[in-house]
């Protein structure tokens, strides 16, 4: 019988039988063992990104290795990069695919259309917009900021403003989060359009849509965007680990004098390979099925049906939050946003707390409260791969850890009240008819 | 441009291209077309079984063709089957593994260890029981068949009444059903040992668990259980394709003179092979790769632990009917089913318009009502891979269509009583302390 | 530091934190370590059985759990089930599939069709015949053998002779294993059937498909055959799991009054669900999956083509052996496999040897003789998910292997004439014309 | 029955059933068809790089949506930073990882420790040399450039006599690609260490390693490197998408006065975030759990022995190219690449014919000559996870493209030089002994 004194056995074993790799195994063992214990049940992902992978996009990844330079791949590339355009509400962009991430996006939007010195015109109300800010100045940019209240969006008037001043044309681009996922406030980009054509200014309006594209309204060429910018891990819902990008023909020929230093993320070298179905450098052929099969899943269901989907989970879920008697961060309804929820914890209680018991007790992952907000407000993500009972696991979770957190809720009221919402808005899906 | 007339351009193309195989094609497309949606989100899995497959598990087997033979192979083997022991509670039954299925697994208990015109006593109290006396029937036994209302288990008092009457010993076997699916049932087993053993009775004790093993208390040894019969689909969560069953000393050695015909599911043939690592016929190694990572979840949990979950997935299913002011199909506590839960529906309402709404409109699987009551009940499963929070989109979906379907229940009734009692009786997952 | 201490350390760190389960982990830790190292590259599959898994075939089957009760699974469930004509050559046939494997469509053949007592001929001559032999006896049929030498396949004349000597008909079943996998010996199915009708006798022909249907030409209407069995794991180059047969209206009639029990490999438990999509008990849906995606490559490729290809895999290798100047076990040529080719090593050559070899240095796997002919002969599928390339690793490393073993062959002598073969009978794959 | 007239039926069905979506449905299948036959067997993948995905790694990826911001991550992060240090043979390097390429890796290299106008020193002998000296370029580098015939290597002489003349130390850094993926040469950099010793020259040294680090022998810490680059579809065998880099300590001292812009591919970023396991941007946790255990990999093998394994694969296949009486583009033994073959095709033979029929036919995807040399070479991998057998394959398939193509060899030629080259240093796998 095996006892408790295997383990010196196991010792004697392993140095007689591998004496060269026995100090190798017995560190991953002990690398192991404490992650070796995954609950029954799976991890409920409700963070805003990475979201849940579908089970067909999963599949499609399923790949083992492939050559790129085999003739199926170049129509294969340009029907995905064609596909791409169904995301940002355009016919008339040229689309881009990096290996990278948003981060690499907003790298790719600045440097492929700027100059060092150029002034560009940005708000900061929230950790990514921040960020982004960050990027230009280390990039060389001159940046206006305007820094407004964490849990509202773009200020129409201060871009009008601004632009109005700027008589001489300073200002090369309006910069905008669309989309803030720090603080659930989505920006007006056609507002933010209205108010550069008051100003009568020629500015680019480039346009972070990470949380945004694939999810909410989006309309490149309505809303006449220059660059806009997102991320596999979002409303695509892959894994991390492609930057995407699509760029307006005003875009692309400010380019040919843009003058910060580009080449991975260059428009360029994409220009001069894509549209013969080629790449400048290898491309993530994994990442690419997998987003062959989302753009198939968006296509089949309709973007204007994803857009009413999205909006349809975000309204229970707000109709949640009101009946536990908690409100948003963010305040105005008009930038309530359709990607995540960001809600306020009572004072007195740590939203962290909040975050740790859902991961803790029941699997649930939500999003923490980020810089100067941490602590006091928590994140439910509900964007890309999701529907209406995933939902009500998520806002169950969040009942369960805010009670845990010592909370006073009513078990039930919120996920109740986005039942009720759900249940009179349903509709039969499509093929399921009976 | 592509436009609506491309289907005849299509057709040109396959004709010239593919003669030979355009008609498959566009047979392949037709069939296709109806399943291709897939909606956002997934599919919630809440039949009593097939259940939920853990990532784990899935990963476990997405493994190219292998060879049996190989070296590898006989350790392995013996490892698994020894492994599987802790599923009975034995340390000293005999276990097998069979590609088939539950089905298979009761052809197997019956083919080893009787002969033609031995007499079982069984009871029928639901579609499975009834399968199983069906089978019996069939392979030429002489079957005692007792009738109960559905939503009963099996009864001590007819058990030991009809063992004592039988003072001859022509009765060979008591054959249970441990865990009706049909109504929610769980029959007392050992008390049914107990009823045997008041009798004096030397009939060998017959046990489907197929819905029981591996998520309900089982006491194979303690109970002194002679044939044990599960499936893979059920508390095992794995993929629907192996037979699993145990069969004590006595059962092996009756199976010595048992003259019912068997070959694939003989047990002799596996005694042959199974000590030495080697099977009788080729194994589904996929399948087999699945049932090690299975088991291999279960022993981290550990099996207490994992009946304890499952009782209390139940007790919160079980406080969501009462909130929402239904009925169990099983009346009696005593018998009331840790593994699913089934429900009648009020007068007036047809529960297959809850199953079809459920599936049609959130995609929701849950059970319908088998034979007599079908159109009377629905069933949620909730064994296996399941958690909590799993057990809240069920409990919320089934709300939405129960709604759908006309039932009168406030929302957030059901699922709120069960949050509060599983918040109330939440620990922190082993690994996930802070 | 992490050093050799670690193993105490790590024994100490486990008992304290996981005291209840430490006993397991190193047990697992214990099991694990011997199989850990998987060398780079992959394992070179090659015996007649189980086959490499196509890629396509892999992804369609890592699918979660699914519930068969679903509307979407009675059309895709009759799909599957016509789709399965095509490897029988049948527009007539009744197919099934069964969760089970090869053995168990043996058992179905007979138990559906045949009373106890029934006479029936057969003939062995490999270990799959004597073990189907074996099966009839068990299952109390008056089996009226012929043993033939090992390489050997059906005789003709023996099946007339026996036809015509049976005048009164007592002969209820001719059965016959098409390809034998020990020898590499493929009887003529169309040649009994000729020597049946000759003798105008009224049997039944059975035929174990197994290692030839969905590789060889096979014809159930063309020949008459009235029950054929095949299994998942050989042509159709699935995981092992499904026992698939097809019966010809004569074994349906026969069933009628076949006495012999059956339950779970019941034609008419099939019989009464199959044509509305339904099933008598729970379908692997996971293998089903992979079925339906093999199906659909056979179908892509096209029958007649599947044939010829393994013909001209089987061509190659039986190339190879005689340009290593060794013999097949199946001596006359009417009777070589295209499905395996059985290879005699020289006398004082252990074929186990070079079987080790294959396996322990080049990640090759080959097969051993089986039963009379271990030791004597080694075997090389080539049937199924299978091209040319792949048959050269396996001929490369069987020339090094039998090296390694100490036959004395020219490095290269098989595997380029083989290619010779191959070069000269190429032609370009389908939707790759440049 | 299904016939040729359901085409116009189907387009009727959809119309009426999905009018919305027909179009797409038909624009899908339009775009499906020309792809849709994947042939029987596997695509023989031996370009240098992508490579081959082992099974394991495989499985490790195929996982579902995670949060990178759950208590899980930072530990796993860290462990999966320091194992990368094998790769380079480094103790104190810091090494770092991007979602990115190689040319991402190049970017980061330059960025973090140079400012414009800087002076590089650098060799041109293949078309990814070619590439890294238009990025050093066009991010505004001063750039020696050394053109050398595609076909050799960096030189020492040319380090050491360029570096003392420049007295004034101008050069701030010397770059040198390790393997010259398009000519398959492998320069020297201990050597090129040497002559900048010799030359008492205070540059730093920067190595393109993407298709030498994991599967040559690297010496970070040894050969003083300052920044090593590589990719993860080399060597590390999983799927492109992931730059990795390694930095001295004086590269990073270097880094706080380098002026070029750098923010996605910054070092500073990830110093700041990666030592407490945090990252500055979302990371690709699909790739980093195949990358996780492609390392594991690595260490069960042992580096030493991954490199001899790569040595043995490549001195095969040179043997095979004398074999066939052809020569290698690297014409200096002491340049030949264990990672890829380069082989020059006869005058008058079109080498991208061959990598044409080697695909077509055989499905073997072999590399064509890149820019000058195309046509005249065609380029066999043997990097990553590939074993003796794979490369018989390739061997096999090269030599039924050449003479598809014209070529004059005897077939089998050399792939038995290789075969008997193999046999011969062959070893029993460990864990395989018998």
């Amino acid at each position: 019988m095996r006892s408790s004194r295997t383990l010196p056995r196991l010792a004697g074993w392993l140095q007689r039988r591998y004496s060269a790799q026995a100090a190798f195994l017995e560190e991953r063992a002990l690398a192991t063992v404490p992650y070796s214990y995954t609950p029954p049940g799976r991890n409920h992902l409700h963070v805003p990104g990475p979201v849940n992978i579908h089970e067909r996009v999963l599949r499609a990844m399923n790949v083992p290795g492939q050559n790129h330079r085999d003739p199926w791949f170049a129509a294969w590339w340009k029907e995905i990069l064609e596909e791409t355009k169904i995301l940002y509400g355009t016919t008339q962009g040229t689309p881009f695919v990096f290996s990278g991430t948003g981060t690499g996006g907003w790298e790719s939007a600045l440097t492929n259309t700027l100059s060092p010195g150029d002034k560009v015109l940005t708000f900061r109300y929230g950790q990514f917009s921040h960020l982004w800010v960050d990027m230009m100045q280390r990039l060389g940019l001159d940046v206006e900021v305007h820094d407004l209240p964490w849990g509202e969006g773009a200020s129409e008037e201060i871009v009008e403003a601004a632009l109005r001043k700027d008589t001489g044309h300073k200002i090369k681009a309006v910069c905008v989060v669309h989309n803030e996922t720090t603080t659930g406030v989505t920006s007006d980009i056609g507002g933010v359009r209205a108010a550069m054509d008051a100003a009568r200014h020629p500015a680019m309006l480039m346009v972070d849509g990470v949380s945004s594209i694939g999810a909410l309204d989006f309309r490149f060429d309505e809303w006449r965007v220059d660059v806009a910018v997102t991320g596999s891990q979002k409303a695509l819902s892959l894994p991390t680990g492609l930057a995407m990008v699509c760029a307006s023909k005003k875009a692309l020929e400010a380019g040919k004098t843009a003058k910060l230093p580009r080449v991975y993320y260059s428009f360029e070298d994409q220009l001069k390979t894509n549209p013969s179905g080629n790449v400048p450098y290898t491309p993530s052929l994994m990442l690419l099925h997998g987003l062959k099969e989302s753009l198939a899943m968006l296509r089949e269901e309709g973007m204007a049906n994803v857009v009413a989907r999205h909006h349809r989970l975000a309204e229970g879920t707000r109709h949640a939050v009101e009946a536990w008697g908690l409100k948003l961060l963010c305040k105005h309804p008009r930038w309530r946003s359709d990607s995540l929820t960001v809600i306020e914890t009572p004072a007195g209680v740590d939203s962290n707390l909040i975050v740790k018991n859902a991961y803790a007790r029941y699997n649930l992952s939500i999003g923490v409260g980020l810089s100067q907000v941490n602590g006091k407000v928590f994140r439910i993500g509900h964007l890309g791969n999701m529907d209406e009972l995933m939902m009500c696991s998520a806002l169950s979770g969040a009942e369960m850890a805010m009670i845990d957190a010592g909370v006073k809720i009513k078990p039930g009221s919120g996920v109740g009240r986005a039942i009720e919402y759900w249940q009179q808005t349903s509709k039969i899906i499509p093929t399921r008819e009976f």
